[in-house]
């Protein structure tokens, strides 16, 4: 038995998975109490052993994967996944990649590639997407319309808010999320007392095309859940009609029979 | 007939049922008179005697049951949430557990569980829980994720609101619910201006899956009812159905009874 | 012709109806002109006039309705709704009453029981509510439960916001609409720190108990508007049925005819 | 070939209105460089010369198509609309007309009419608006109604946030999107302290009316796609049953044909 065979072997069974999945846990309680200083302070040198460890057994998983799969390997959106979140811990984290020290924790995600229930609710997830895709796209057109308009209006008013588009497309953001926008429409509304009209305007349109954003994923997940429902249940009603037509046309069939024999047995009126 | 037997008839008896609804809502209103310091100045004694009647009766009534259903009463969480609501009022609340005084009111959630309507209605709720077990595990590991992420990220700029995990992890409970997210994104972007990216990811993928949690509750809602209607209706025009193949297949088995006799008295043509 | 008949006439003449329709609104304009210190110094003598009339033209209406349709009146709730938004602005609104000069706008509400459109909304609505009765007590416990607790656990830290059961539920109310609750939760937790759990667990179970109520009355209209698509749609396709079923059955009483006939002009073997 | 012909040809050619997206796309980045102060200052000649071109462009393709389609174009609401966000940088921009600059990024929304899948959205969104008019109407008489006796009541009081009708009418919008209410009750119940009733009636009122309008939506986009599977399933299954029923009527006309023919080759008995 070939090593690249014995290493599928190992790579698909069940015990292994689990045992990655173990590490994973580990590793995230250690990622965890490495926020704490004080811990950090007492356990610093264990809890980074500990990382370094759980690192190396996640390498030499996917290198090992990569090796049983080859191609196909990368052909698998999980396995990509797991590469980056993985790789991210091996590209040398200082300077300005030192941000990429708190991105290690992305690792812990790993647990939804490898736990099957959790696998499938993203994919539902995701699932859901390209139905959305249009009206997100719609969203964005109306979110950057109205950056470019209220940087124009507002931005010599309240620069904090609207000073350039960037800034407005954050603000507008916040104001879709419904969160302080009376604050920020009255801070404006002191110098242009018309600003009311822009903003319930703009939030009635997003929050319409928020509400639609919604019942897409809504309905899309509805429909494939009642669709089952009404396939299976009128497949079980046609099933047991069919029963009952195949009844009907073997007494058909029968009585044809019966009348043949009948004209059979008759005398030749001739 | 043994006291087992009419203890049983009792506790089982709709008056004694709705005897114990009403201790509970007089209960319920010591209980709410006893939170103005007023009242308990000049009615103290009697609402703390009433009380420990109400206790009193509730424990008698608990003892009865037991009695009564032996170990199948431990088995129907009704019963053990009765249990603790009531037993936490025999814990003496002094010291570290002053606390618990607070916790006696919970009884009133006894309703609950003799009222069938509310009970039904509770019933349902905790039949939603089990569907949304995968995306509340995945809720929760977002959460735990961006909580290690910004501990690590904002820590040390807004050690207020991120300053330990637990609270980073309330933090983002908070911009979870959409509160005050503004305020605290401010705070961090004085000294992260790029830390914009990390709300708007965490508020995007946060809502997104908590939508997901919505609908995997309203879709379980719906199915059931929408199964219902369908299945109902289905049923309904199979009856139709079936009565019709019936009429169908007797004509069919009358006519060949028909041709049968039909062939026997004919001559024999040999 | 009597003048109970001749009354009823006009009260349901449609051109009547529109009239008192065209009252409303001209009172509606009125009543929101009054709330302008500046036009009422101008014309306020008028405003009053027109608004004197409009009540008058209202009661007449409401007496003439009595008169014809005497104890039936009374039967109807959108008859009582409109006596009592009419008879607010006959009591004199002086002294504690003062309140009631501002509820005379309620009146504009009288549209709604006058415009078929509206009526048929406002009973959509209405027809909601029972489904809900259930969980909305659950919640106003729930709510109850909280507050009394609160008032206990907190109403010596933050009186502002918890120092009596009544102010306790107004928070409460303020902490489930999702409005300001992390500043109220902070100024618990600065003398109380463990109070979060009560905040996370008062959120969790409102929002969610919430949610069910909203979808309560989201699967009550999907269910009505669907059981009716569903049923139409298996009719359609149970006639289409049906008339097949005819042609088979009248075909097989063809045949038998036929076999019938057959027989008689059989020779008699005997 | 008449020039007629030519330009209809030409602006029903896929890549001409590929063409026009490119120019709206490029003219949408250049009025976005605008919002920047230091561009403009650097290359201000610049963006304006392309923002022109753009104009040219898209006025040239309007009276094209106006050109080609004659009283068509107008009847088509799409069209209407592009009129109007090209016309409006047609309008010398100045003194009180400032603000219509502003309003030249709006033309960018002329993507919706072009993208058809975007197009298809918007249509979508817009068929369920008659739906949701009842409502509306009903949500605004509330509004209204609120404001009013909002205005009398607090007036006086918080003449900040229901100083005059219109402020009463924007407080109200803003207590309706759930935004800052708590604030806004206090400062009114300071002064007139059973004021959290007229709060909490209208949030209850006014949120269960949104809740409604929101079902509107969500049942009608949900009906559609539901009816359709169900339709559609309906279809799949009746196509069965009928090819069942042909088999049977065949069977029958088969067994009469050949009791017919029995029966002429009968002698006959007279």
């Amino acid at each position: 038995m070939t090593l690249r065979a014995r290493l599928r072997r190992l790579v698909e069974d069940r015990r292994f998975q689990n045992l990655v999945i173990a590490v994973i846990i580990v590793n995230a309680v250690t990622l965890a109490l490495e926020t704490s200083r004080d811990i950090v302070a007492g356990y610093g040198g264990l809890l980074h052993t500990v990382d370094y460890i759980a690192l190396g057994i996640f390498v030499a998983e996917l290198l090992a994967k990569i090796y049983v799969y080859r191609g196909a390997f990368f052909r698998d959106g999980w396995n990509l996944f797991d590469l980056v979140v993985v790789g991210i811990a091996l590209v040398p984290a200082s300077g300005p990649f030192a941000v990429l020290r708190a991105l290690r924790i992305l690792r812990v995600l790993r647990l939804v590639s490898l736990v099957p229930s959790m696998r499938k609710v993203v994919a539902g997830l995701l699932a859901a997407v390209p139905g959305m895709a249009s009206i997100a796209a719609l969203l964005g057109l109306i979110v950057f319309v109205a950056g470019v308009m209220a940087t124009k209006l507002f931005g010599g008013i309240v620069p904090d808010d609207f000073g350039d588009l960037g800034t407005s497309l954050f603000t507008l953001f916040q104001v879709m999320t419904g969160e302080a926008w009376p604050d920020i429409a009255d801070a404006v509304m002191e110098r242009a007392p018309m600003a009311w009209i822009f903003f319930v305007v703009y939030i009635l349109v997003s929050s319409f095309a928020v509400l639609n954003l919604f019942i897409a994923v809504v309905v899309s997940a509805m429909e494939e859940q009642l669709r089952d429902e009404i396939r299976e249940e009128e497949d079980r009603q046609a099933a047991e009609q069919a029963a009952v037509n195949e009844q009907i046309l073997a007494e058909l069939r029968a009585l044809r029979a019966e009348v043949a024999r009948l004209r059979e047995r008759q005398p030749d009126p001739s």
